[in-house]
């Protein structure tokens, strides 16, 4: 009792470095967010500059003192000495470069780092459906194909927080080259940016004329949720063969560790039903012979919330997965 | 120290329940194997007689009172309750029967079960591989294609043994059709039978003379040890096809769960380096951008003894995992 007095006082903070953007926010043990920002990550600046534009950012929006920090990168850390190791999307890739100890002298608390993915897992494990389930896969599919692996209640990341990288699947051999220099990744077909590029093809080529209505023509407002109800058999056709790629990554997954359930976020998710409906039956195809009976493939509970969250699950459990 | 004085004169069995043949052996704590024996398992005379004859032939083998056995079997079975639930390859599939129990009963010490591949895996965690790394995946690569996850130095095989079934795991989205009613699972295009149908297929279109004059125009007598060294290029592509198609499947259970080691059993495995060293260039040029420094790919130290010692230890740890 005493001791959860003591945690309702405390603090955390939580930052999503991005190639693009950092996110940073402020909250409670609980989950309640008192104060959030983004600021755009300008790389090119080098990582000291960017490490103290973290800091300015968390400063801004809140005067709160700080019990701890949960940083998500996007690559592998070196969770243990709160380093980076590699970071793709970002100018010079971050070698080496401590970012929990820069952060905490600039700060005045304790830092640490996991990859991004795995921080949003570590949300939904703490805030989300880790709630109900001891075994789950989450999956993000939003620009890429992020995930993590929860199995007896812990997040299962390996050493270097790279464990859970479903994206890099692959799920069609000859398929389409991918970022990584792999072909037919999980990623390069069934991300919200997959899917984007593939229903702006066939509004292009003249065979979603209901969804050229429905954006007017402007292919920047074609989204993922727009897509789900527009009604344009070709549109329909797309979304069905997305699933079922999800469906195939999913499978495998599912015959490896045999969870209680797939949970998906990110902005393909928002898609709901229409989605999850048909990667239910993509899994079933699949998996045929593997007792499904009870696998639950639902959406996020952390929904867009689930980096945030992470933070702070990361912070308050003091890196500690 | 006493404990394990008294460990030393406990005599395990171990039982692999095949649709074809039963396979038993006794042996002791270390894995030392005192006797051996198979028998034709005779499915269609139903369960009982099934359990019977193994009763039977563990008595024949040996006259050692024994302390426990470990029985593995080729589906699923609820390892709580010691029945089977679903054995796919045996007539009336054994849904609901009380394997355990009845073996106990008529060999007068408890019996545990587990599904077959699963068990071969806990051989390797207990007598190979698993004294030297705690995190690794192992596949056989026989008839069909097995596999087991072990994670912190533990199998992680679900409720029902069913987490690991890796063979089901789809790599060619419209593959060969699969037993089990998908297609291109990884036992469709890397198990022992699909490389030497393969091979078999080239002899016969007159694509692989040195083949056939190895193995004298005798198809019963092509296996894959031989196909290693038969200098066809035809063979040679088919098996550099083959290590793509399982470096795929082991690409994609590694970005999953970062092991240390991929443990390979079975008759494929006996192709020795000429199969390891292009699987390691399949995982690398798949799972790209993934930390694979110091991830072994390597054959099974317990090799065809695998399951046989996988009983032993299952009936050691009396039936916990």
């Amino acid at each position: 009792m005493a001791l959860e007095l003591l945690q309702n006082n405390n603090i955390y903070a939580s930052v999503d470095l991005g190639g693009t953007n950092i996110a940073v926010a402020v909250g409670r043990w609980d989950g309640q967010i008192l104060a959030e920002g983004t600021l755009p990550t300008q790389g090119h600046e080098g990582p000291e500059r960017v490490i103290a534009r973290i800091a300015w950012l968390l400063r801004d929006v809140s005067s709160l003192p700080l019990t701890a920090v949960g940083v998500g990168v996007p690559g592998l850390a070196d969770r243990q000495a709160g380093r980076t190791l590699f970071l793709p999307n970002l100018p010079s890739q971050w070698r080496g470069v401590p970012v929990a100890e820069q952060l905490a002298e600039r700060l005045g608390c304790p830092a640490y780092l996991l990859n991004d993915a795995r921080m949003a897992a570590l949300g939904e494990l703490d805030f989300g459906y880790g709630r109900e389930v001891e075994d789950f896969i989450f999956l993000t599919l939003g620009t890429g194909i992020g995930g993590g692996v929860v199995l007896g209640g812990r997040l299962h990341a390996g050493p270097l927080g790279a464990a859970g990288e479903l994206g890099h699947m692959t799920v069609e051999p000859d398929g389409p080259l991918c970022g990584c220099g792999s072909r037919g990744c999980l990623e390069t077909l069934a991300s919200a940016t997959a899917l984007r590029a593939g229903a702006i093809r066939l509004l292009l080529m003249g065979q979603a004329p209901a969804l050229f209505a429905l954006v007017e023509g402007d292919l920047n407002r074609v989204s993922p949720a727009l897509l789900a109800d527009c009604g344009d058999p070709a549109i329909e056709a797309l979304i069905d063969r997305t699933a079922d790629y999800l469906g195939i990554g999913i499978a495998n997954a599912v015959l490896l560790l045999h969870p209680q359930a797939v949970v998906l976020g990110g902005g393909l998710a928002q898609m709901g039903e229409r989605l999850f409906s048909r990667v239910r039956d993509a899994v079933s195809a699949r998996a045929r012979m593997f007792p499904l009976d009870g696998l639950r493939i639902v959406g996020s509970r952390t929904g867009q919330q689930a980096a945030t969250l992470g933070g702070i699950a990361l912070a308050k459990r003091k890196g500690l997965l």
